[in-house]
């Protein structure tokens, strides 16, 4: 079972892709992806389409994970995360993957066990449960644990 | 000029073509997308698009006018009509059209002459301008005023 997890963000938008194979889990990919500052917004979820396209057409993901967002540094930039979220579900959708969504709390409890974990905690453990040679950037960590929690998920209910 | 207003909404998607030529403007067609209310998310955005790119592909609109968003009923709400928004403005620059987004008021005062005018009374200017034959519904009536409104601008602002 190949699992994206992605973490749409206002600014940087980021993956990781794991393999789960009944107790084990494999780290196959990370990565971010980063528009130009000053994109129209237009132009900028043209391109994340497209290179989130691309992710997908290399590693042939099984599923798709993301984290529910609640709120935001202030409006504006929720409306925007909230923008690239639904044209990352829907470039998801659109390519025939099934996408699950989980609370910040699930994904957070899925890597570090307690679901009020800091970004670094979930860097360190995401680094620790996929056995990386070094620490994913903060978005990439965030995307691979919402990879893991849907792998644990799919142990404990598995169809 | 050929304008497709939308207003994307958490629930109803409002759409409205208009043809710009001097100063005269004339009614396409209009019309409300509504997705059913059990449906999941990626389905939702599915449809959306693939609706919004048969309204495209029928009227061949040039251009593409939207309202700001800048706040909601509520948070769950606003996250909701900003996941739809980003997937209208994809849908339409994927196939090509530039898209171009006002405020509220000034879409208000395009069709009303100020800016804090009541949902009501854009429908019954919309209707008056576009000499409709009946009020449109407020999603369609807003989608149209959108259309307006960048007509206007074009007027003042010619490329």
């Amino acid at each position: 079972m190949r699992i994206l997890g992605i973490d749409p963000g206002s600014h940087v938008t980021g993956w990781g892709i794991i393999d789960r194979s009944g107790n084990y889990l494999r780290h196959v990919a990370h990565g971010e992806i980063k528009p130009r500052r000053d994109s129209l917004l237009s132009e900028i979820l043209l391109d994340l389409s497209s290179r989130l396209g691309a992710v997908i057409a290399e590693a042939a993901p099984q599923a798709v994970s993301l984290e529910n967002i609640f709120y935001g540094k202030n409006v504006r930039s929720l409306i925007r995360q909230a923008q690239v979220r639904g044209v990352v579900i829907y470039a998801c959708a659109d390519r025939g993957l099934p996408v699950f969504e989980y609370s910040p709390l699930e994904v957070k409890k899925a890597v570090v066990g307690y679901g009020r974990a800091e970004k670094r905690q979930v860097q360190m453990m995401v680094k620790a449960i996929l056995k990386l040679s070094s620490v994913p950037p903060a978005d990439a960590a965030d995307a691979l644990a919402a990879a893991v929690c849907h792998a644990n998920f799919m142990k404990e209910h598995p169809i």
